[in-house]
């Protein structure tokens, strides 16, 4: 029996199957599940075209690029090779250009057309076994995923930075942080009419196998409860947020120092808890997710202008990664005077590493109701 | 950098990657991008619900009660169990159930809510490492995949015949075939408009990279524009398509015997090759692929009431499988008097086994034109 063709949007989160083979080890399901799609040319070209992305990068290299002469660089992830191009540019002495598809002969081939080839050396490998001559100065990595963390590349620039980088070497972007906030959002009350869609359906669905087949399906039901929860209400969902939505400010993780956080601190996740004042009391229909990073160089290194990008709720749009929204259904409802306290906790799940849980607390005071939900984000 | 939320519809071929980490397994790659799906309630009710689908297996055991009455059956890939359970109904006196994924567990309960576990004993396990306590005299499966032999099911169905089956004993369903016909289609000219707007996108690309970068991406025009012509024109697409659409009656694949067949010939591959008349000498779009399926039993226990199962164009609509299309662009143009030759051959992939590679050839006879394309059935 076939597949049935699914639409798959890359984001709903579906449990309930999460087995693996024995002797599968994580850098096989990894490779499948994750790398294979960068070696498509239109998924460069449209994180290329991503001008918020590319133009920050742009600027963080070359209006810094007294930082950069001279130096040494190592461009993780170079995919197409545009940030190793952007280092080039801006006078570094060396730029190695590690790239783990065959994306790296687009790379390279890129280089040479661009006459960049005398400085920039593209690499086809992973940072986890690559080899490369020398020490760097510099490491600049586009490695940010949904939710900043899906993907979980920034382990591979950690070990890059752990393997290659001098001492008081720079980390382009810096730093990292994750921001949290309430928001109006359609989508919560879309995904439970969807659901309740399919409940119905598998009431007649149940009905249909007694009367054709006699074969009575009604012990499937809860496990299939479960199952559709949590794909239309279980996961962090891909959204282009308006500045509209937003209920209040919004609420930080602490700042992540790229030149110093460890691998461990990385798994141990990303935590952090806060209360935020509500602009208005209607009712709050999801927790909005989002990132920004900052490339301010190293201490030793500080860049002369430092940049920020930021992926908040932008009323021109969104950037490719948008944001991710967490549906609350029902939705909170906040009395007069009510202020909302929001506990997050974003993990690694041990099976599938790139993909993250998301735990969320909120708790509306001083009226008091708490939920507490854990989503995937896949 | 994160993966672009990209509307993944099954069907779509995409070329450009198939390299896999060094030790990667085939049984490893297997799991995470095939038999994943079937741990989902969602999937297995798809399918239960196709009513062509189900209630021939339903005929095919339950008219032929004499056959299976106190016989030991084997359900290979028994899913939510249902073809097991038909079995047990129509009188066997033991049947095995074997399901790949966690879905047995919930087979397990199916089968006991229905009173049948007396009869039905299910085993999480693959056909190719399950132990059983005796050779069974009948094989059920529901295997078949888009254009019959996608996901090869069916390797691990002969792997259960060769391993279990007595001498004489019987495969449900018996025969298989292939069939083909030209047809009419609107998705090859919105196909090739797709790529056309991709490509003229592409166009602005290089301009806005040349622009905002001074960097020239025309080196990848090549190679992207292989990869779009892949993406939109090189794959087998599912459709449900309307009998209207027939240019002539079909051509069918000789006859698979699941007796007798072995997995080095279907390795070989599927081919064959005839002339149809043509209905009319409106342009020919695209190629339209279908299987048929029949229970006959074994000639040493024929069934006493043959069923076929047929996926054929039907005005009333397709089941789960649809067929399968495979553009022709620019369409062909028979000239007056003109009839279709057609060669084909269907292979497994090398890389990924449970992908198809179709090789069609047409040709207009006395005209002469000829066409031959390789596609991808991903």
């Amino acid at each position: 029996m076939p597949l049935c063709h699914y639409i798959y949007l890359g984001f709903i989160s579906m449990s309930g199957s999460d087995k693996c083979l024995q002797g599968q080890s994580p850098d096989e399901q990894d490779y499948l599940r994750y790398f294979r799609s960068y070696a498509f040319i239109s998924h460069q070209r449209s994180m290329l075209e991503d001008h918020k992305r590319t133009s920050a990068y742009h600027r963080a290299i070359l209006d810094n690029r007294r930082q950069f002469e001279g130096k040494v660089v190592l461009d993780v992830g170079t995919g197409s090779g545009i940030l190793a191009m952007f280092a080039a540019r801006a006078g570094a002495r060396k730029v190695y250009a590690v790239e783990a598809t065959s994306m790296a002969e687009q790379a390279r081939k890129l280089v040479t057309a661009n006459q960049l080839d005398n400085i920039v050396t593209v690499i086809q490998g992973t940072m986890e076994t690559v080899e490369l001559p020398e020490k760097v100065d510099i490491i600049i990595s586009e490695w940010m995923g949904y939710l900043l963390l899906r993907e979980t590349m920034l382990d591979s620039v950690l070990v890059a930075r752990d393997r290659f980088l001098k001492p008081g070497g720079a980390m382009y972007p810096s730093h990292a942080r994750l921001l949290w906030a309430p928001i109006r959002a359609r989508e919560s009350a879309e995904r439970k009419a969807d659901f309740d869609r399919v409940m119905e359906h598998w009431e007649w669905f149940l009905i249909d196998m007694k009367n054709h087949y006699q074969i009575d399906m009604d012990v499937l039901t809860l496990p299939y409860i479960a199952e559709q929860k949590q794909n239309y209400l279980g996961g962090g969902e891909w959204a282009d947020v308006h500045p509209d939505q937003l209920l209040s400010e919004p609420l930080a993780s602490p700042l992540l120092d790229l030149h110093r956080i460890t691998i461990e601190e990385l798994k141990a996740g990303v935590t952090g808890e806060g209360s935020v004042m509500l602009k208005s009391h209607e009712p709050i229909d999801a927790i909005c997710g989002w990132f920004d990073v900052s490339f301010r160089g190293s201490p030793e290194q500080p860049a002369d202008h430092p940049i920020d990008l930021d992926t908040a709720p932008d009323a021109q749009g969104a950037t490719h990664w948008g944001q991710t929204i967490f549906m609350l259904q029902p939705p909170l409802r906040p009395q007069p005077g009510d202020q909302l306290a929001l506990n997050f906790a974003v993990f690694r799940r041990e099976d599938y590493e790139r993909l993250l849980r998301v735990r969320l607390a909120t708790r509306l005071v001083p009226s008091g109701t708490t939920v507490q939900q854990e989503y995937s984000v896949d």
